[in-house]
């Protein structure tokens, strides 16, 4: 079995800017943390890191066929980008929905997420964490 | 390390009815999973369900000193009640907010919780395994 | 033909506070002009009143194989209970809502009901009357 | 004792159409059945269907000194027509306001409606059953 | 100098229906304070009163190039009609939008009025004298 | 194959007033063009224009078996009449949509059309073109 | 019989700014075609303008057991001034609001009057003639 | 004299949990603060604290006939219990609504209260001293 | 310990006028009984009242290092003045806001304070007795 | 003459995903239908499709002064692009904006967009039809 | 070239409060580096300060014809008065809205400004830098 | 001192097209006068602009380290880009926002910033000298 884990706008800056909100871990050192489960569960992960709108789009059209779901922390662009939210729909993929920080304890604008309704479930607040247990999500979501 | 496992309003019917939302497993068989996750982590869990929201509160208030983190479901309570989150507020126990079905992907009145603002975290959309993930998740917290 | 008819919170004052809203006749007045139309329509009826919602629920759980029906006016809580609305999808029994006063006329907040999208059908206004006709209502949809 | 029944737009074609929402009744099935319980109830009633919101405004306003109350079910113009209303306050009849289905449960711009705060009471989702209940009610308002 | 008076929907019904409101008089004797204004004035004008909206708005569409101006009292229409709005638009005629109560200090759904803002002024809440005043205005607007 | 044109009010002013938003041509001359095109798709088409609300429903009405699809411009009852919405519902042809202005462009009141959601598609802005395209679209539709 | 003609901020300009808006009469020679109407209705006339929100408070307290009625253009102060609300509700006089310009085609922010709930009546859009029109009104409703 | 004092949910907490918010004294203190006021003031005070919005219904209505008056500080059900409102109306009894911290500096759910429309009088923000002079003010209430 | 008393808008007409609202007393007689509880207490008062907002904010900035807490109703401003908040503010002084008629009984436009947020306290319902009770709040809080 | 034909995101799945939305074509064979009525209208057109809503802006900046109008689908970003209106509004090209789904059936957030009110129409819900609608309208445009 | 810079309510206690929101210079030494700059710009600048709107409303109008334009810091009248914005749109001078503080970034009733739609421009966020930028904006522009 | 002047989308454009809103000037003469204040002041400056919401964050992040700050016209990605707001966030590096027109006389959706609130301050509607103020207010910002 075989993952996706996208990284929207701005995650590749984590634990270099703002380890009030994002924690102190690297987007590498979260991959590595990523990778180990991965190992554990008995999967196999792949990473990609964006700030750009079309380049997600284009990386989760490619994901059909591929992959067998999807982890994504869509970042700033899960407030905004419908057009992120089509292409999740048009491939079918079960994907699950990732936040470093708690969304609803944040400005208002971050309440609303226009992917949640179509993942399989969505998990925030719990920091690099959030990833780990995402991972778990969609492997038992893919054997079954 | 103790936790408690909170199920609000409606959950003692789980398996019984409304399957497609809720799913198969009775309270009873998710409680097990969770007991069997929490020997396997290390830690102890106690389980309280209840459709009285003066129930519910009682229950947090009783959790103060004696547990190190709550897992909640607080179901329809979720959405409605100022007087479990200012329960929750109170006791300044860690706790993680987890719903069996996605509730982004339900009606409108499900979308805002009053408590996940005060929570570490949201689990949402996963059936029994948002408990799983849930207990994984206050684990980490109270671990630190 | 058995049928569960639910009172809500503050019923149990009928006839005794606010006759220019609620009507003169006590809620067990009420009753027995219901028990009067059962035996013409030829069908039983069970009573219970309470303000606790977490009562209502649990009457709500139970009335699950044992009545055909249930006629509730869940008073105050029409407009604030999305746990009696779960309670009532849970149990899948057909109800009718019914009101003593035309809550249309009333308070804003009281247009607004959340169990009524659930429900058989919806009659208010017509004081006692209300209920007769709920019974009525009921007792057909059941018959089919 | 007389009553005046009045349709509004689009159910001359009821039972024809839609079945699935409005039932397999046609208009004249359900007169017929209103007619039989006005004998038995002992009162007199009359039937008018009108597509025009004018006409149906000048139906009601020649109502006065005609009919001691009217059942309507304004369809469609329940949420558009201040008109109706108007004429339903100028004439000072009681009224009654009867729906076929759930307004409830259906589109958003049909949960309000503009005639109820001035009706005795309101009865939906019935189907045929709501005028039947229709008719109970005001005969019961009349006979005071 | 000819000038149309149109009245609309219920208006027929005044002096006999809710004098608190709408005043005694009847609409025969508004028209006729009316006419005796406009002889003292030295024009002339002609009367309309319909409850049909398709009709207004043939009577507006008939009065281009047949009158200098309309003074309309658009009743419950003033708040619901696009199509009498686009019907005054369309002929392009000076009118003065006239309500005998004071529609500000009525239902919320009365304060909006969809004509007003092509009408060349709006006078409201003078009972009779609203008609009467409006025929001033319209003529000091024709005459220049 | 026929089809039902349909014109809703003030439409008959065409080419007479305000040519700046409709244009200049008459509505004879747009029933020619339409006529025109019919006759080079190889089907034929009927027309109706009226300004009345309850003329137009009982036309809908009316098409229900003698036309294969319907081209409606309902002026302003677009954004006011659920009557008409439901008179289309209930006949179930297909239907479409048009306006001669670009109604998104216009006042916010405009925006929202009631009849286009149950419309097979929406065609607004070409002047007497939304009726041409309009008839290829229900023409091409009802080939199916 | 007296009454006291108020005039808001910035009315003092008129005649000299923005003839477009509000046309090119002075407030000088308004007030003189007030007086001359008020010679030939046979009643007095006092006159005062204002910039400040306080002083027409004064001025409208003042007025108490001095004059017949008011009739007050409270300018921008109409959108804004509760106080002025509720010094024209403390004194009781009768009063109409008169507004040059037709203030429901304007910015939003002038659709909504604080004091027009509680004037006898409103007149906006007449240029002077709406304070002629005004201090017929307020002599009518003197009279009585 | 005799005076209900009645507390809502999580008061029982006060002076153990968050004291920045609602300050270090206990509930039990508070009650003492209360009794000796009552004393120097010639009065006697009951009271009665839950966390269960049935029981505070069952408690308001108890009052009924045994208290003069009841000062209420109904926490968090202040803002979500229409139920509790019922009960205060139907009751009859003058109510003073008292509050810890000043609600309007609090988050926005908590700045609309169901039951103050209905109380005698509001008082938030003063700490335990709210008590003392909700009480002093129930008290000249009742004098009267 | 010196007090500031300062009244706002409309306030000097008390007694005069709606004493159905605002009671019978005049501003006189409430400063009288202000002026004897401040003697009770061992304090000083000083009295404002001011129609003028402009005047209220200068009265507001000059009782910095004058007095030890202001006690303001600030009336219709209450809901208007973003200015006088600002002074408030500004000064850092404590303050207590006053009402004498129950603010949430009210119109809509009268439920939102703009000061309230910036008050110690807020104290609303009691006639004279609000400001009593205002002056014993701001008499505590300034003892600390 | 020569058009642009303009594809947003996610329409380059078009014919492999969700065909019950979007029918079963490619987005290749549409082009070839739109080709084929070019030769047949006799004009030229040019197709792009991008995934990037700055592909996308630098696109259309590059039309200007080399296409006599441009046929869009904007896809996902017409509800949320302000910066594709500013493009367009900026080379100033007529162009017409065309959707394969009804976006007025579909979910609330689609119903706005941001590029109609700047098109010379819009047409949506005939699947590739709408865009061979929409190469005739602009033809028809660009001919004039 | 003469300009006029206008300082709202409660500008007056720059310096003296509230450093950490406005800054600690005095207004006396915020006009000081005004008039170094117009010195240096070859422009005379003249100021007035005042927390009254009636007397803003004054300054403005006898700017007409002695200055070529205004800086105005309308503070917390930005967001309240029409009748300032009355008072510059009627002289017609061109002005420059300026903020101390970023208004933005604060309570959300500070981010509508009643004024800035008719400004210039608007610069905000500065301190005292945002006066110095206005000057020079402003001299630019009646440079032209 | 170095500073980073960031164009957003379309303002390639410049000078180019709709010179009503936005001037004559082309890009490359506004950097031109950039620079020359840029020398004028003692500082250097570098320019980028982009189409591309994802190039505006990459270069934004790469702003970290090597310029003192930045001045960012985000033209349509103002109101629409939480991503861009959140690289600005990441970075920490002080920012001024500027527009060339007057973002509040011009549409709704054009008044709301999602970036303002994070600005050192927003200077708006001064054409190309709206970025001249930017550069002297950043300058005198990092000069601190």
């Amino acid at each position: 079995m075989r993952f996706f884990i996208l990284h929207g706008p701005n995650l590749n800056l984590l634990g270099k800017r703002e380890p009030g909100i994002y924690g102190s871990l690297t987007l590498e050192e979260i991959n590595r943390s990523i990778k180990s489960l991965a190992v554990e569960l008995g999967c196999e992960v792949e990473f990609l890191q964006s700030n750009s709108e079309g380049d997600l789009i284009n990386a989760i059209q490619s994901a059909a066929g591929v992959f067998d779901g999807i982890v994504i922390n869509p970042a700033a662009y899960t407030h905004t980008s419908i057009a992120i939210r089509d292409a999740l729909a048009a491939i079918g993929l079960p994907f699950v929905e990732v936040h470093l920080s708690n969304i609803h304890s944040r400005e208002d604008f971050r309440h609303k997420s226009l992917t949640a309704p179509l993942a399989a479930g969505q998990i925030s607040g719990f920091g690099q964490e959030s990833y780990l247990l995402g991972l778990r999500a969609i492997f038992t979501i893919a054997k079954k």
